[in-house]
């Protein structure tokens, strides 16, 4: 009879899931040796479980199938918690497997002992410890058709050693009727497809807010052409887990993550249709200021919540309108030319819209240096965008190295500020050694640029000196290429656009991971937030296409 | 009035916690704008939350003050919990403050929202969240209050950001009588101190297991006389917070990690007294293996476990066995011989204990690498050790910056695996940044070298290709020079005795941090568990300083 490991890496292949990110320690080293009779699971070596839970994440956004991490007792599960938070934000389906001492050991509360299950429970939509190597592959099985339940959550089993160490009888069959099969998701009323159809018809200023599985195919055309049928706007929420965007595809004006620009984005609407998405609000709370951003009277319907069926209601919704045959506002082709001069943030995001590959996955979390990012690509050729679903920067690399591992013949381009390049730079590791097709931007502006920001934004006053020190990375300055290098990643220093142009090509023509730091200087340094009122009012006098951008959430 | 987050600080520094290790976010932003106000306050920036927890943990093992760590919500808690594990288990006071959103703004479940008590009360022997302005200054004296109760716990105070923005009547003052004293350490009952005595009195083979504070003075000095009149044994525990050692010092014989080891130092006792520590159990559970190491019949007895008095209870102890004039065995003055030829882990070692300088503050997460360094090292001026008291790796350079800046007059040596190292590698930028005197010693042996015997001992059979891989940090090579230079840290590598015995010398004599990579082959390349027995069956026959080493710990 086979060891429970085998029986259970045989069991998440043959249910689908041949991917796992791993950091492992001794509880996990029966799930270790199982490798070696299972050559059809990948094993990804992390060399930190932030990276582990991150990269699977990024493998479920661009796979659509879950990856199994590997983590060590309740602290490897706690060092991977930040980027599973995000994880659970962006409802991708994925399995934590949680190695645990064996059930006896417990009691002698040695050194690793942790209350795991507290610490999982915060980021698991399923949770449960295995008892026992006979009920391992069947707990699996649950725990995969949990994470698979509509739209996607973090699923949490926790694998005591003398469990996988124990011996099961087979591994259970993912065809056999024992094992459960995710709930099919519940249709959405008619009675709302048809007060949100009277509500679009209506004739007053009204948006589509596109969520989650709206931005993408086939639902983003079906949403579209309601748009072009009804008149009704399309934002896009800020942070989205994916989006299809590009050349060909229809145009959504992603919200803004300023509330002051989303609010203008929001003004003049009487009526907001919320598509696996929510109502917008501000991401942080300041002192004096509304959360939610809506104007008053505006209404808010939610067509479809997750976990409904939002396709065959958006189809629906589409029939009732009539809107069939409307042809949707396209994305027109278009890139800016190549930047000249110093580098600065903007120049990096236009000579990325300038050459930015057919069907490139793009991974934001350039912070404040990314806020040109979707103007200048808007018209590059289609791609996906994959944000900061969660907040919890670092996320940024591993998700790069996931959607590589998902999509290796996809150019992945992470663009990353240096703050968040710290959480997680292990990520580069793990990338080169998988040879995987990402492309690093570093933006070192030497400073938690946002922090900068946020710091007037919450009415703190004006910082100083030692105030001021908490966003400096500037003593001492961080050399991205040598971390790269130490890393085994190939790394360039853009500090001219030239420089920087000139790395990228390198990079997209030579396929495996680089690294290119962008030294720019700060993108908020001049920005005075009590200007913005006089900024905005000031809006309608710019050129429409900077006015458009502005009100797109890019700051000048 | 000032803002509450001002008073807050102001109570802080009157409580005497002028240190503190920060990653702010937006939450966090009036506490950074406060330390403007209050110069008296050391805010110590990390680019990672673990870095910040564990230098919390090495501060406190080092100064016996509890430092503050600023966190920013759930996720960077979540990022700093694999050391606060640590420093749970190692008992230090330490105080988290987690910053949090604004009271009203938890209700729209913005991206960063999560349950922040959940993951904290896992590690922290007290929580509160701080419920308004007014109340802020007296929750952070509880708070401080408990973490310093004996023997010392972890402490988190959730500050809302609305709570931290709104106005303080007054700092609290840690001297009025409202602020609560830690409370008294309770006595050891005379019944168990004379129990004590006569069991260790009656000529039965017996030894005292120190740990926690019975490994430092005074109450090192203390057990040793004991053992001196008595004829006990004294031993260590395995991974202590902080163990006084070194010439001049009581001869104390920590316990192995290796059960197998651990139990033949274990063997021959009829009684075991605990000092402030617990019955040897292995870390791990190993099939077929019991966890408990002491012989059969081998009497416990727990003199004080914490909270109690040990210090008054072991002066009582001295007393009944009339062994206050009873001269300890104190480690003489010695030192190896440089080492020669190319470099391996037991010469890093041996370099070590050659050039050791007085006072000097030893942190091991060396793993496998530091299994000579207690021999080597024994009779090296006096010495405080550090070592892996959660068994949650990614503590070493930490621990070794919150030492340093605990003890800037003293030098700090890290001994780190390559792959302890990796964790939490961005402690390095805070070290130069903080010009902090720590010489960082990374083992590069390109291999989790642990995890190959552990796969052994576990008993999964021997690893081929796929799994090998697990254990394989060599594709890509990791380069510990660049990544040290990438964060301002000066760095050397060194493959030969001579090599490392320079860089040391050179590191040694240019305070400030530096990082050596030592390039050694595997430690337990060519061991073979199932050569173990025959190993320890030979011991007697081996030279007795051998035989005491290989007893200690210190495989061959």
């Amino acid at each position: 009879m086979p060891a429970a490991a085998q029986a259970l890496l045989r069991t998440l292949v043959d249910a689908g899931v041949d991917v796992c990110f791993t950091n492992p320690g001794t509880s996990e080293m029966h799930f270790v040796a199982a490798l070696d009779a299972e050559p059809r699971m990948r094993a990804v070596l992390t060399l930190f479980e932030g990276v582990a839970t991150g990269a699977a994440d990024g493998y479920a956004r661009m796979s659509g199938r879950p990856a199994a991490t590997l983590l060590h007792l309740g602290c490897g599960l706690g060092n991977g918690l930040a980027n599973l938070h995000n994880a659970r934000k962006a409802r991708v389906p994925l399995l934590n497997i949680v190695g645990d001492h064996a059930a006896g050991h417990a009691q002698y509360d040695t050194p690793l002992q942790s209350d795991i299950e507290t610490v999982a429970r915060n980021v698991s939509g399923w949770l449960r410890r295995s008892a026992s190597s006979a009920s391992l592959c069947g707990d699996a099985l649950e725990a995969l058709a949990a994470a698979r339940s509509a739209p996607g959550q973090v699923a949490t089993l926790i694998l005591p050693a003398d469990v996988s160490w124990g011996e099961a009888a087979e591994a259970a069959d993912a065809r056999r009727p024992s094992a459960p099969a995710p709930a099919p998701a519940p249709a959405v009323s008619e009675d709302l497809v048809r007060e949100v159809a009277r509500a679009l018809g209506a004739g007053r200023r009204a948006a589509l807010l596109l969520g989650g599985r709206a931005l993408r195919e086939p639902l983003l055309r079906l949403a579209a052409r309601i748009a072009a049928r009804t008149g009704a706007r399309l934002l896009g929420e800020v942070f989205p887990a994916r989006m299809q965007r590009g050349a060909g595809l229809p145009v959504v004006e992603r919200l803004a993550y300023l509330p002051e620009l989303a609010a203008v984005q929001l003004a003049e609407l009487d009526e907001l249709v919320l598509l696996d998405a929510r109502e917008p609000v501000s991401f942080f709370a300041y002192p004096g200021k509304a959360a939610r951003l809506l104007p008053p009277g505006c209404r808010v319907r939610a067509l479809a919540e997750a976990p409904c069926d939002l396709h065959e209601a958006l189809e629906r919704l589409v029939r009732q309108l009539d809107a069939g045959s409307a042809p949707p506002l396209l994305q027109a082709a278009a890139r800016p030319p190549r930047p000249r001069g110093a580098l600065n943030a903007r120049k990096v995001c236009q000579a990325l819209g300038h050459l930015l590959p057919e069907d490139a996955i793009v991974v934001d979390e350039a912070q404040t240096s990314g806020v040109m990012l979707p103007a200048f690509t808007a018209g590059a050729p289609a791609h996906d965008l994959l944000a900061l679903t969660g907040g919890a920067i670092g996320q940024g690399l591993p998700l790069a190295l996931g959607a590589a591992v998902a999509c290796p013949g996809r150019p992945v381009i992470a663009l990353v500020g240096d703050g968040a390049a710290m959480y997680t730079p292990q990520a580069l590791w793990s990338m080169a050694r998988e040879g995987a097709r990402v492309i690093a931007v570093v933006f070192n502006n030497r400073a938690y640029s946002i922090l900068e920001l946020e710091l007037q934004r919450v009415g703190a006053g004006r910082a100083r000196g030692r105030a001021r020190a908490q966003f400096d990375l500037a003593r001492p300055e961080l050399d991205f290429v040598r971390l790269a290098e130490g890393m085994g990643v190939s790394a360039r220093r853009a500090a001219t656009a030239p420089e920087f142009l000139a790395a990228l090509e390198h990079a997209l023509a030579h396929p495996g991971p680089h690294l290119i730091e962008a030294v720019v200087p700060r993108a908020y340094a001049g920005l005075k937030l009590r200007l913005l009122p006089r900024l905005l009012a000031a809006l309608d006098r710019l050129p429409p296409g900077m006015a458009r951008a502005v009100k797109r959430g890019v700051a000048p």
